[in-house]
């Protein structure tokens, strides 16, 4: 039953099963008390502590243990800022950001803080440039991910960390993604990252700090782990985390480039097997396991849930699979389709059949969802006149212009009412789409760039936004 | 090897590990995901929340799972405050809460609220008269502990639950000590609570807010756990937790009969071996398995130091075994000896044997410590002039009193010299200690009413405070 969903959790390694058990006996005790069953916890901490700093790259006194990477990155930040007041409260994130960093943000921003937001190109990374251009003489932090989670994209760490450093602004990396390929290059000051996406357990937290920064932790004061993680040490499960870290990274090289050469394969056939497929993200400086694309003219809340009915697992940045309505910030802040999205992330030892069948199925099943929702013929071109009978379509008559009414109607409903109206226009026409759904704000324009049609803009209409789209060829 | 510290941190309960080692494949994924992993853990999480809820006495949908007791306290007296913001900022705390409570109170106090520390009689209780007068009507939360963690005293929850209830002023109750034993009884609105108290794994705390508490939780939003505890769910350590809960609650009332009479063994053995000990806290309305002692003329580390080679592990409110060099809060707030202190908290299944042989072991412990001490003759009445030649002591001629030079000598010289000195003395005469050590403000006075002495006050000297006593009997 093959699982890929390893950006969001990765099943626990063997070598996180073992430590964790073994230490079980020894591990349960306070660290900090000075008798027997203390000090042997304590040895096993700082152990730990040793192990797992070597592999993120810093001194093991510059390493904390948290409940979990987004208090990490809570943590991390909220020190950061609160520890270089002085200079000011200009914080500097990506438009790509993990959720809990944005969250971070906007909550900084709220409590009278400022912000700026570095966008990305269509591939999801940032320029050095324009995280350069951000930075103010009263920037307090800079933050900057390792590596997307839902595109893969690798942005580039080691180039801004070194304009930061010239410009004196500590930078803040969440390296939730990537730790377990590799340490992060350059001259970053703070790191966040969290056990359980390399196959460690879950509720810890990695929180490195170097040297000569600038750190006021938050919250009431605790004496545990540099007072920046309250709460009684984990010790059974920090031990295991660090034991599987050495693991994953033992076998990373080689299995970066076996499951490097599976997502290529993914890549490569999804355009082939799948008719108007975007996918998304950077195809060479990416994750080696993670690849993410989207399907024109499917819902990714059906698509999900009928892989999951062949026992694939994945994930997606489709608005009508998360409780908001509104799709992925991500998938927004480059500007792609965001409709039928599937991300795929491949645990590591991902065996090949399983990506094959995987390839298979997904044809299948976007054809099947594809004809359930009355799509346009999957091919390329418009479709024909006679295929344009939606529901809400209707010839404004004399005008050679249409209006689709796709009010109270999800994401791919609009796209596909598009799509098939576009059709019985001649060359020049517009079709104006009436949606409230918050997804064909980003889905209609993207189809645009896709089918290269002519997208003129949005206006407000009475209960929601009117977008209108010129027919070109 | 007998571990007495059960209050600090209990041994893995063999339910606990079970369920632990049980659920780590199924418990690894993402909760809020809908693919097959996803629900499998999203179940164990839910059987778990219901489980641990009844043990509390709660409904599910009211117990959020944080990542440590001192989270789910942190995230409890924040997220009260703030939701009663507008009643205003007004916070009463017992004197003997645990730090976690009463470092969140100082921050608290620090950002501008208000604060009032209700003092507790030498049982370390607090009186319901005395905790209601404390309340106003800008009071947004009182927090009080179900118990005591350092001395055992049980607190009248029940009691100040309804007379916050009259006040219509919701109630923090800190029950890491007492949830093992059973719920907490009245009218509390948020409880906060610590699996590794009970036997269950480190990293997993336990929130619980009644419907209708005015809640508004801290910190950037995460849809996690109801908002109030952010970062990825550690299923297997809450699912390990829960069954432990539930497993130490079915032993509870058979064990609390056993392990009461084991400590009441203690507190009526040390008394008859050890000369010159105070038992300290309440003798009946107490934990089960927790008693606290004070033995004069000792210092805790020492002591600590020399149970520890014996084999036994317990901890201490003494100054000297504390990085900070101030006794515990507690003892202070009772006004009871700190020097040569001992906690005993028995874990759930300690032999009887253990307990005698702790007996005999304390009892030459102690001995030996005092005699290297040169402590006086551990008998009642005050030390014969022959013995009182302490190094710093000397007589003011023709006056009748003496003043001993205890500056720069830690707990318990000081109380150590003062026994020598006064014996020196006639009956009326006025012994002066000038000493630098914090612990001294403590152990003086605990030690006049101890050996029915008169203490006179303190006032400040160059280089440390003078304490005067004078000679009674």
């Amino acid at each position: 039953m093959p699982y890929f969903d390893a950006a969001s959790s990765a099943p626990l390694h063997p070598v996180a099963r073992q430590a964790l058990q073994a230490s079980l006996d020894e591990g349960w005790a306070d660290p900090a008390r000075l008798y027997r069953e203390g000090r042997r916890a304590r040895l096993l901490l700082d152990a730990a502590r040793e192990a797992a700093a070597e592999a993120v790259g810093c001194r093991p006194d510059e390493l904390s243990f948290t409940g979990s990477g987004t208090q990490s990155v809570h943590s991390g930040i909220y020190g950061s800022l609160s520890g270089r007041r002085r200079v000011g409260r200009h914080l500097v994130v990506s438009s790509v950001e993990h959720s809990s960093v944005l969250h971070s943000a906007a909550s900084h921003e709220a409590a009278g803080g400022s912000l700026t937001e570095v966008a990305v190109d269509r591939t999801g990374r940032v320029s050095p440039e324009a995280y350069a251009a951000a930075l103010r003489p009263d920037t307090a932090l800079a933050a900057l991910q390792s590596a997307n989670h839902e595109v893969g994209t690798l942005q580039p760490v080691a180039e801004v960390a070194e304009l930061c450093r010239a410009a004196e602004v500590p930078l803040f990396v969440d390296a939730a993604q990537s730790l377990a390929w590799g340490p992060v290059e350059g001259a970053w000051s703070i790191l966040a990252a969290s056990a359980h996406k390399w196959g460690g357990p879950a509720g810890v937290g990695l929180l490195a700090v170097r040297k000569g920064v600038r750190f006021a932790p938050q919250g009431p004061p605790d004496e545990r782990e540099s007072g920046r993680a309250p709460g009684f040490e984990n010790i059974p499960a920090i031990v295991a985390a660090a034991a599987s870290l050495r693991a994953v990274r033992a076998e990373a090289e080689a299995e970066a480039a076996r499951l490097r050469d599976l997502v290529d394969l993914i890549r490569a056939r999804v355009v082939e097997v799948v008719p108007e497929v975007e996918v998304v993200g950077d195809p060479v400086r990416r994750l080696p396991h993670l690849v993410t694309f989207s399907c024109l003219y499917v819902d990714g809340e059906t698509l999900l849930h009928e892989l999951d009915r062949a026992e694939f697992s994945v994930s997606s940045g489709s608005s009508c699979t998360s409780s908001t309505l509104t799709p992925s910030h991500v998938l927004r802040a480059m500007g792609v389709l965001s409709e039928g999205n599937v991300r795929v992330s491949l645990p590591f030892g991902t065996p090949a059949e399983d990506v094959d069948r995987f390839i298979d199925v997904l044809t299948w099943v976007v054809t099947a969802v594809r004809t359930k929702l009355g799509a346009p013929a999957a091919a390329a071109g418009p479709v024909t006149a006679s295929e344009a009978v939606g529901a809400g379509a209707g010839a404004a008559a004399g005008t050679g212009d249409l209006t689709v009414d796709s009010l109270g109607r999800l994401c791919p409903i609009p796209v596909i009412e598009l799509a098939k109206a576009i059709g019985d226009l001649p060359v020049g026409g517009v079709v104006t789409v009436l949606a409230d759904d918050e997804a064909a704000r980003l889905d209609i324009p993207a189809w645009c760039e896709m089918r290269d049609q002519e997208y003129l803009g949005e206006h407000p209409v009475d209960g929601g936004t009117a977008y209108r789209v010129r027919r070109r060829s």
